[in-house]
């Protein structure tokens, strides 16, 4: 099946917004067997958007639109498709009743505007946005299907999980691909593939690797008649990979590392604090993204100060003698935060954030430290990068730093 | 001038690299005065490339391109340029003398793959790329350019403004746009174009509303012959939206909220804690995003649990005659972040993050308190969204109460 993404809205041609969706649905495509010839982007204007979807709609199978269906003037995505199809635009009751509750439900009443997203053409199926008021559009010219949907990424996201891959599927042939994320931490990409060299120039299974936000995506792909096979494929590989990487697999497909430290927390019957400086309750923050995180997480402590840490339990003498950014504060910070907040289990953070360097340390030096029960350990690193980007290799060293010592990780290893 | 982009690559549709180059080209088009009509990307096949190139010379007076200039087989932008020009490819020689120069001066052997990278078409000039390996392609076709660049983004900016922008401004005529972004917080989009409706429908200044993480922005741009002029437009527009939206409008252009409250706070010499159950540590880790919040930021506060609040100084009975989720309580926890930590103004919030329900109240529930030394101001918000975009908008909700404190704002403005 040939695709193609047409991301659709003014503020993208203006580059106010880089637009991510294309990348996201560029990735999620492989893994259903769709060949990707063409992205584009094209501003809120009637003519050329009609132009870029009727051609779309004639040499691909399946074109994928992001963007425009807002209430607003500017949002055209509706009219164009209507145009393409050659179709009127329609008020449907059902959609406008949704539309109506949905505001409801928040005690406001919809403003008129709004009416503009509950409507469609005869040949048109909304798809539920359950996460905002911009229902999707699926609808077909000639076989060759067209999807409309928001542009707000985790509306869209849903949107493509739970309504359009379900339809993908079954207008899908025989040849079945079956694919799995392996999530990896503490290696940078080009170390993870110089490690796994071997195993990257196989046709099926494949492995693709992709650097993100919360560490290294390894996909595992393979394609058969038989999903059990392709399932094999993977399976069998994974083992290598594993084999390979050893504990820097943290996770699998939607796996979240504040979601494993969590369910190791639970399954050990444990309680957490925290203590943070330089990343400025980014930690804290992280941990609590969790569903259920209150079930094991007591506080956390940012101590933007050296008073603050006093304050909090360091004692003042660690913190002149080795400084505050140290290996030994960070672990008077944790056994602090532990002892403070009743936990089990303490984990810090200090460095120096940036730009400036800190007690002769330069931007970007970091110390974790852990107390587990009393058993306490640290570990050091270097993220000599912008300051958000700092804080967040940071974080995630110190979520690992956790996750390793939960699962009984000698300090030496 | 109408113009086009062209981002070539096959990793770009797998979903391996997000095309940020296209964004920030995007971005430097308006102050040239040249609109951008389409975005597209293309994979490394010769076949598309050439169709693609061709539509874009015809429609377009300006194609700009990146990536596929590389010495391998994959790279195809050269041969699908000469193919749309009608012309052969040969080795330059005076390309090919400074390419083994650049080899040379660092100690190597020119590999002979490279002599690719030193051809150019006989309308062609090459465009120096001091950064790399690969020249810059410069054509025209029946008045129409067509550049093209090197996908590696630090090379490509730099050809851009060395060697690029001096010959767009020969082909430009005399029109300036001028342009500037509204930032708008407390306001949803709809909201937002409601009320400043009747100054939507002009076409010189115009408006444009986008709903960003951050807020909705309102982006307003004019058209003249004279900068001066372009920007009077814009400046008398500008007036006429603060007239309307007033405190709504809490910046411009690169303005963030955490920049904004971290300017007042040292305007006025104040320094800030914050105590956050519902949000995590996410507004301490926001106000920390800020380069120097260490001057005025003391740290933070996060009471997962009733304890931790009793033991940060909330007063226990204030939890049990209220609830943990109650003004009183945020009002008392921002009392006792403020005492804490010796600052000079106390942020607190408390609320219901979800998905479950707590002390009968539902998520989304939100309680926002401050302590501005010593006059309390609380507010209530409802945000029944998932988890992390409620903490998001609290987050926000939050920095915009203490804006509007720091500001002066009567408690019931």
């Amino acid at each position: 099946m040939r695709s193609e993404i047409v991301s659709i809205g003014t503020e993208i041609l203006m580059g106010q917004i880089t637009d991510t969706n294309a990348s996201w649905i560029a990735q999620q495509l492989p893994a259903l067997g769709i060949d990707l010839y063409w992205v584009s982007a094209v501003g809120d204007n009637l003519g050329r958007l009609r132009t870029v979807l009727d051609r779309a709609l004639d040499r691909s199978d399946l074109v994928i639109c992001t963007g425009g269906l807002g209430p607003t003037e500017d949002d055209l995505t509706r009219e164009a498709i209507a145009a393409v199809l050659g179709e009127e635009i329609f008020v449907d009751p059902e959609l406008e009743a949704y539309l109506r509750g949905h505001f409801a439900r928040r005690g406001n009443a919809m403003p008129e505007r709004n009416v503009k997203q509950a409507t469609r053409t005869a040949s048109t199926e909304a798809l539920p946005n359950p996460r905002g008021t911009a229902p999707g559009w699926w609808s077909e010219r000639h076989g060759h299907a067209l999807v409309a949907m928001p542009g707000v990424p985790h509306e869209m996201r849903f949107m493509w999980e739970n309504e359009v891959v379900p339809r993908l599927r079954k207008k899908l042939g025989d040849v079945v691909i079956y694919s799995r994320i392996l999530k990896v931490i503490g290696l940078g990409e080009s170390a993870a593939e110089e490690k796994i060299r071997d195993l990257l120039h196989t046709d099926n299974p494949t492995i693709g690797t992709y650097a993100k936000e919360d560490g290294i995506h390894l996909r595992l792909t393979a394609k058969s008649d038989l999903l059990e096979q392709a399932q094999a494929l993977v399976d069998d590989l994974d083992v290598k990979v594993r084999a390979i990487l050893g504990m820097h697999v943290y996770g699998v497909d939607e796996d979240r590392l504040e979601g494993i430290v969590g369910q190791l927390l639970l399954e050990k019957g444990l309680s957490l604090a925290t203590m943070e400086s330089c990343t400025g309750g980014l930690v804290a923050n992280t941990i609590t993204n969790e569903p259920g995180s209150s079930s094991y997480f007591k506080g956390g402590l940012v101590s933007y100060t050296n008073e603050a840490k006093i304050a909090f339990g360091v004692p003042a003498t660690v913190i002149s003698e080795h400084g505050a950014v140290s290996s030994e504060t960070a672990l008077e910070m944790a056994t602090a935060a532990r002892q403070r907040l009743g936990a089990s289990v303490g984990l810090a953070v200090t460095g120096v954030a940036g730009p400036s360097e800190m007690e002769g340390k330069p931007a970007g030096t970091v110390h974790i430290g852990i107390d587990l029960d009393g058993q306490r350990r640290a570990i050091d690193a270097f993220y000599p990068v912008v300051r958000v980007q700092m804080k967040r290799l940071t974080m995630l060293a110190a979520l690992d730093l956790l996750r390793r010592s939960l699962l009984g990780e000698a300090p030496n290893a």
